[in-house]
């Protein structure tokens, strides 16, 4: 179990050591350490080495100039300027909120980014004010279209939190997809079959190898098959790809840039600039009275929560697990992998810096 | 086989004969047949029974004064004077891109209306100036939240309407279910048992019994099981009747009003204000230049289309079918069942209306 205080305290440290100014790396820890806290792990600091290749091979700018290329009353397009997404989005929220303040919404599109971390961090900050707060990000093709054999989509997840009154906010994070790529990981270490539905193999056929995905195989969307929907969740996957994508003038599709793995650190043509998210803000008394709405939200969720459940269950109010885990985690310290402690110990090494984190 | 042209001035005339101007009338009528017309046969004139109820029971008002209550810059709230809404969505739709035409985004949320026909139309509606179009709208509950044995969502679908250059637009129009309940009634009607997956009974235990919801079971999220991502389902559908029906001031969640089916007429108890919607439009050159995103779109569905498929298949982009489909049916006419044409006969008398439609 690794203090969260004194994590952050490194995780901090090394992007101040990658170039990143004080201000930018503080922020650049508070979302990707959020991830850990909320329980997903995957998009925590397990990716910290995967930036700092980012940064080594020359795809990420420690000191990005992050500006806005064209706006209207409701919107803007803005150049991440290679920076961390961890840092882009946040400046992007942050024009976003400020669009809704004035016009009511505010829709941002960006482009020339990387990734971002999770998306909840993102929608969630719209909160403070408010507002309700959209993000989503493309990322690299590991998904196929229904009926696809070729991988043409990310995981792409949507995000979007809403404010209630005395109840917590409604937080909803999700990949378009049936499970997460960090899901399989699990049953790799396990040595476990998935279960259907999942993946297909290389010829896209319906598997259950866990490593579908290293052996030619794909993630398949959320549905699974056809008899069940996947022509949904790939239509969802679609719409976060093209706002994300197209309407940012980023990459799109199997064009999109891959996070950094070994072997595995650039596409192989480019349609566009970088990698793409899309956020919104919405002002709620740009709609109706915000106590009328978030009484609602309350009752909502109070309806919701109260449902009569199966035996041994209970229905869950998006963002309630994530927002439990990490009072506690913040408390009794985050539970981080071997092979994760070991990269960054090799980048405690690399930037002198102390590894006193354990 | 019935004409498509027989049976626009069929339908137009019911709208009449109940008391809606000539305007509305055909405006409804070609919200209502574009669902025959693009195989979604359950959301067409099967339904035109269904508003007339409605009106007998005083749940629908035929001359509507269409009104906005409170708006911004780039947003609106509508009160839909329990109008069809089959009239009061395009009604928002004008609104929503009005404002996007000024603001760059218009966003409007809708109280007091009716079932809207396919969230698919509504949102196309805003190709013809190059905006993307969302639609969205809750329904009367058939849905479980994952772990529910109560529903308390609807099918609530979400459509977007993206433009492209020479390539026919991207149009995803979907529920946020595994199935929509047309798939139920078809099994019912051939007596076959339904997948594993599409509904639960009324224990919360999976089941494959196409009567699933008459006898006291329901729908499944998107995802089907919480195994296969039935909680991104839930969160979608939760999504969608928030912004229709939480911030709109409408009902929402297990208050939304039910359409009309027989012994089953209105909820309880009220919440909110009738039906509600979300609509909303975004100006593609308030991002980037029209004609850059426009090429990029078309590169995007040429690649998908073209993608590798299994064999037998292809990969199909979003609105194909239904584009095919509205091409043939508005030549070669509209299948409709017995059942709805015994319906639709049944009105022709009541009104005193001429039925030449076959």
């Amino acid at each position: 179990m690794v203090d969260y205080l004194k994590l952050q305290s490194f995780v901090c440290s090394v992007f101040e050591s990658m170039g990143c100014n004080k201000n930018d790396a503080e922020l650049a820890t508070d979302v990707l350490l959020s991830a850990d806290a909320r329980g997903i792990d995957s998009h925590g600091v397990a990716r910290l080495a995967g930036y700092v290749r980012l940064y080594d091979h020359g795809r990420l700018n420690p000191n990005p100039n992050i500006k806005i290329l064209h706006e209207s009353p409701s919107t803007a397009l803005i150049d991440g300027d290679k920076g961390l997404g961890l840092v882009v989005a946040p400046f992007a929220m942050k024009i976003a909120k400020e669009k809704a303040a004035v016009a009511g919404t505010g829709w941002v599109a960006v482009q020339n980014s990387n990734h971002f971390g999770i998306a909840g961090y993102h929608a969630m900050k719209a909160l403070d004010q408010n507002m309700i707060g959209w993000a989503m990000t493309h990322a690299a093709p590991l998904v196929t279209p229904t009926f696809s054999k070729e991988k043409l989509l990310g995981t792409n997840p949507i995000a979007l939190a809403i404010p209630a009154l005395n109840e917590p906010a409604f937080v909803a994070d999700f990949a378009s997809t049936a499970v997460a790529y960090g899901k399989l990981e699990i049953l790799q270490r396990k040595g476990l079959d998935t279960p259907n539905g999942w993946v297909q193999d290389k010829n896209g056929d319906p598997c259950n190898d866990a490593f579908a995905i290293k052996n030619g195989g794909a993630l398949l969307p959320l549905g699974g098959d056809r008899e069940h929907g996947s022509h949904k969740g790939y239509a969802l996957g679609a719409i976060v790809d093209i706002l994300s994508g197209v309407l940012s003038g980023a990459n799109f599709g199997p064009w999109v840039p891959p996070f950094a793995t070994a072997g595995f650190m650039s596409a192989t043509e480019s349609v566009g600039v970088g990698t793409g998210h899309f956020l919104g803000a919405m002002r709620i008394d740009a709609f109706r009275p915000a106590e009328d709405f978030q009484k609602d939200m309350d009752k909502w969720i109070q309806r919701f929560r109260s449902a009569e459940a199966v035996d041994g269950k209970s229905v869950v109010i998006p963002g309630d697990p994530e927002r439990e885990l990490e009072i506690i985690r913040k408390k009794e310290g985050i539970p981080l992998l071997e092979p994760v402690l070991k990269d960054l110990k090799v980048l405690a090494d690399r930037f002198n810096l102390s590894f006193d984190i354990i």
